[in-house]
């Protein structure tokens, strides 16, 4: 369909019929064949028939012959024919699920996720599924917040690429004619990584110079990658809800960034207008959401139960909503479903595409290289004759597929044991302990079954029923009783090996003097378990690197690496008392930003500048060489940082500007480089200009942003 | 001396005679005949004798004999006989010294704050000094930041009526003709208590809105009362740090609020542009304080090695440097210091006034008042003949004058042991513990000592060591040989009565069950000991309320009584997931603002309004009656809070508005009445416009912020 078209339409359209598309409700409305209740709402949710029959989004079902009838039920009754958009929070993956957000982005590997995404959309669409609400481009500090498994990370940069990627990945190049991609959204709008406290739905308070520097970059990133929908946030930026907030959706994300795609509210955020003290009623509350930009009311009944009278009444510009049911509209006509409302999908397609083995290996590659090996005593790799006892809670455990996941197969997930015992030939397992609970004869048979080991896997961690959103720890720190499993199994002299599956960072201090190695799984997916197993063998080289630090203890959040200077830094090693630091505990993580060791080793060497000086137009050239100095192949991130140590406002004490992912085989060496130009040196002033400063500039280049991981150099920018 | 005068000398002076008004160095580098070492200067800090004798003013020494000393040899030597300025930081007492802020924002009563901050005023100025760095007005919300102790709490209507009080304690009402008072100086501009992570001088980032609604209150409190001096904080504002941030000093506190004091740089804050990345260099650095309306460079050597330079080469105006130096002078002026450059000082005043007995009484009064009563199973109040074992390492500790108490005689102060041996028939004393390493031969004479009594009042805490500045803990737990011989005790099955002193609030949750009763003593002072054995008899009776909120972990924090209200707020008794909360701790904190029990109990009755509406220029009136319902004549705290519960912007779910102490004698009923007017509804707007929005208004009334605690009415504001 032409868009002229899609202008007709919404001619022929009755004010009832153009709400319904703004409206959008979850997909245990709709009756099927196989769940033919009729509608009636819950108390807390009245929705009706009249409703659901007039609606043009569905959320957060899948299923070829599910959608299939849905649809076609749809269209028949539909007046106009227009069909239904059916989005899902489709995250790491459909079927085939892939590590969590937090994981993807310790692989540093763009090109991989949009490999991953890719392939998500392929499953996903032969579903039937048409929008997916990723990427989250939230920067995350406080890993209290259960929703930081859900963020590639605490870096504007790194979450930009990624963004971009899943956008990429999701999308494709052309939705309408192909119906193995969908579209993407971006979400949340703006800065919900910040909520106080690390408690969900939580104030958000920050100056707009902050906003832009830190925040706003993944998200724009996102639109840049043509991104065709964005999600509101629950919280609050510059003290009104995100969702109906007209500063930041209309003047700020329409008007300055440009979008021009459907602007979606997160589940019941308008009614949440409400609670949150901005607006009295249903009817104040659809009005705020889109006079602020907000296209669809995702379950909430707001748009539903008042925007006819807001127009009636002439409280709400007829033309606002023709605004926003055009640019539904347009998505609709931009995935093709006024050609094929079922966009190609069939049980066959389903079936043959949820089964394509190339996915389960794609997935598995990259559990292997989200995996962060945060401590290695020459414990790690084992091989296959190792007599090793395998414990822990974890051990045995198919909750590896993350908390988003929701079309994932919890019950087909391989366990590590079952991947284990097939590989090692000297195996036992106990699982020693609950996950939250100590077991005395559960501790007490895995302590005997260690005794007859060599060497003990330590599989421990937290279970998706604690992260995500509504997930929130005032304390983040292992159980007690996984802590005492590790300490009781220290005593018996032989090394311990964690493998560690979790979706947050977490407080190691207290585990990490007990153990010889701990190996970050996070939740890595369906082929989670074959992956670690790999790593354990040294078949697979730990390549990860943590995107998202590891504080010492929870009182430290948050820290993170890009942190601002302050007036008072603490020199290094110094206790003295009048510098900005904590009496009881350093002031770095426990493990940094940048961070992650490999079975081989890697050395820097011959870096050198282009030049001293930068110029507006031209670039410098950092020149180094990493060679492997170990005796097996790996991969390293080289990573680039840059820091501004005089401007106007204060800046951090370094970013990162650039990386560089390098397979080196055993003693091999490659030069690399990397390109420094004066459009990567700006930075908002306080005037919220976007520019740089003339002046010196420091380059540090290395393994991890930990300041002995990492090699100085000086340049100057030259008056522009 | 009149202002045209001081305009004269202006004109007499030299540029370097300028410069030399706006600099200030500590005390140690003036000679006097008792510390006759020449001036070399450190070398991290190298001051010469020619810019001592240039300064204008001098930090942290008092002492009449040494005071008047120095003043004597400055005169000698100074050209146009301008007088010395001597300051220091007289926080809570100068000798006689009263609890630490934050306990005595627990007195909720800022006339005794006035009385106790007039007689610091008294024995400061009789010791020669002229300014005290007080009152700190920072909102503090992070009890990891060591000096939340410098504050009066969480909530900016309380902490700008004890700004208030402390400026007109200190300055009294005729400062030129009034030598025992001083002038105040406000801190720290702006902001300071939101320091990241609690991690003393860290970034602070805000939006304005935010700015101005929470922090700047307390700050203008100060400004209205007339406070003659402001001090810069370390903190950024907006990215750049308050002491060269030209839009909060000159166009928001100068321009906007009219203050035309002295503006005085935190100890080095001028130097520290450097390390905040926000200067190259110390003329750079010097120039942005000048500009941005630093008048006084504390500390640092900026202003005296670069301000000359940056004259001559006109790149800091002349004008600048007269209008700082201008200020500097009339606040001598002021002072009174052009006609008697000694204020009166004399070692006989002095002495007179440091052994004044009705300052002992007082501080004892304020120390009784500041104590909050947190728990109490009946274990309270003791008799003389109770057969009492004193145990704990606060017992027979000096350590009761808090961290900034400098002038305070730490040796003379009686222990909680001193005072507890000469009042109880039956006593025995016991350390238990040292105060963070555990020690079994005093845990177990301990026991023993424990095991003859009848009750145990076990005396915990932390000292001045782990509070203040550069103190910040990323855990606030009482040291864990502490919560030890706490639990040791609770085996014996005696009542334990806890005297905690301490100056931020701790993590109580594991102490708590162990105990029968919990009286919060804070740093109480030079009379605090006595002032507890008064509480422990029920000769005093507690009547504190807490103004900062007691997490129930470190990784609760921020908690807060004055949140906004969030889209999930949750339902009370809920646990359900997707409210705002944490899966693993309560949302509450453990003590709440405005939380504190009495010996008596008090009962609420027969509230009403006197009107369901309120105009713009009416009032309502709130008139209830409460009744002492026990047996002892006690203090009660009510307290009214308002909410707006539709606005432009979120807002809090409650203010505190209001309140009063009353006195009631055993089974005495007083009516009592408030007063609300629509200027107690105003808020900042998003465009910071600052009024109120017709609408329903609700009023809580009440014992404590806690929920339970309050009745609640409603009325409505009409059109304005």
């Amino acid at each position: 369909m032409i868009n002229d078209k899609v202008i007709q339409l919404l001619e022929e359209m009755t004010i009832e019929e153009k709400i319904g598309q703004l409206t959008q409700f979850a997909g245990v409305f709709y009756s099927t064949s196989h769940s033919s209740t009729p509608v009636t709402g819950r108390i807390e949710f009245p929705v009706n028939q009249e409703m659901i029959d007039a609606s043009g989004s569905v959320l957060g079902i899948a299923g070829a012959e599910k959608l299939l009838e849905i649809q076609k039920n749809h269209l028949e009754k539909n007046r106009l024919g227009i069909p239904l958009l059916f989005m899902a929070d489709v995250i790491n993956g459909f079927e085939s699920i892939f590590p969590i957000p937090l994981g993807l982005g310790a692989t540093w590997d763009p090109l991989l996720v949009e490999e991953l995404q890719a392939v998500s959309a392929k499953e996903a669409t032969s579903a039937g599924l048409h929008v997916s609400f990723a990427p989250m481009a939230d920067l995350v500090r406080d890993p209290r917040w259960g929703r930081v498994m859900e963020s590639t990370g605490e870096d504007p940069y790194l979450n930009s690429l990624f963004a971009k990627a899943t956008v990429r990945g999701l999308q494709g190049s052309d939705l309408k004619n192909d119906s193995q991609h969908l579209a993407a959204c971006v979400k949340h709008f703006a800065a919900y990584g910040l909520s106080e406290g690390g408690r969900d739905y939580n104030t958000v308070d920050l100056s707009e110079r902050e906003l832009r520097e830190m925040h706003m970059p993944a998200y724009q990133a996102a639109l840049d990658a043509d991104v065709k929908l964005v999600m509101t946030a629950f919280n609050t930026v510059n003290s009104i809800p995100a969702t109906g907030n007209k500063a930041l959706l209309r003047d700020m994300l329409r008007e300055e960034y440009g979008f021009d795609g459907v602007i979606i509210s997160d589940f019941s955020a308008v009614q949440e207008l409400i609670p949150h003290g901005v607006a009295e009623d249903e009817a104040e509350a659809a009005k705020k959401a889109l006079d602020a930009g907000v296209d669809i009311d995702m379950m909430s009944l707001c748009y539903s139960h008042s925007l006819k009278r807001l127009i009636e009444e002439g409280k709400v510009e007829l033309a606002l909503l023709d605004e926003a049911v055009k640019r539904v509209l347009e998505l609709k006509n931009e995935l093709g479903l006024f050609e094929d409302p079922y966009r190609q999908t069939s049980v066959t397609r389903e079936k043959e595409t949820l089964t394509n083995s190339r996915h389960k290996e794609l997935v598995r590659k990259a559990a292997e290289k989200s995996a962060v090996l945060l401590k290695n005593d020459n414990a790690l790799p084992l091989s296959t004759s190792t007599n090793v006892a395998l414990i822990g809670p974890y051990a045995d455990n198919k909750d590896l597929l993350g908390e988003w996941s929701i079309f994932g197969k919890v019950e087909e997930t391989d366990t590590l044991k079952d991947c284990m015992e097939k590989t090692f030939s000297h195996f036992a397992y106990s699982k020693g302990s609950e996950m939250y609970e100590r077991n005395e004869k559960l501790l007490n048979e895995a302590l005997y079954s260690a005794s007859n080991a060599d060497l003990i896997v330590l599989a421990l961690g937290e279970g998706r029923e604690r992260s995500g959103e509504g997930r929130s720890r005032a304390s983040i720190t292992l159980a007690p009783c996984q802590l005492e499993l590790a300490k009781k199994l220290y005593e018996l002299g032989k090394p311990i090996v964690v493998t560690l599956f979790n979706a947050r960072p977490l407080d190691l201090t207290e585990l990490e003097p007990y153990v010889n190695a701990i190996l970050e799984c996070w939740h890595p997916g369906s082929e989670g378990a074959s992956a670690i197993t790999n790593l354990l063998l040294g078949e697979a080289n730990p390549s990860g690197k943590l995107t998202m630090s590891f504080p010492r203890t929870t009182g430290q959040v948050p820290v993170y690496y890009n942190a601002y200077t302050t007036g008072r830094p603490l020199p290094p090693g110094s206790d003295e008392r009048f510098f900005s630091r904590y009496i009881d505990v350093a002031n770095e993580p426990l493990y940094s930003f940048g961070f992650g060791l490999s079975y081989t080793s890697f050395k820097y060497s011959k870096l050198h500048l282009s030049s001293d000086q930068l110029t507006a137009n031209e670039s410098l050239t950092i020149t180094l060489d990493i060679t492997n100095a170990g005796e097996v192949s790996g991969e390293e991130i080289v990573q680039l940082y840059i820091q501004d140590p005089v401007a106007e406002v204060v800046r951090p004490g370094k970013e990162l500007k650039g990386f560089q992912k390098i397979f080196l085989e055993a003693k091999e060496t490659k030069t690399i480089q990397f390109e420094v130009t004066e459009s990567m040196l700006r930075y908002y002033h306080s005037d919220l200009s976007y520019k740089s400063d003339s002046g010196t500039f420091h380059i540090y280049v290395g393994s991890s942003s930990e300041s002995s991981k990492l090699t100085k150099l000086s340049f100057t920018l030259l008056d522009l």
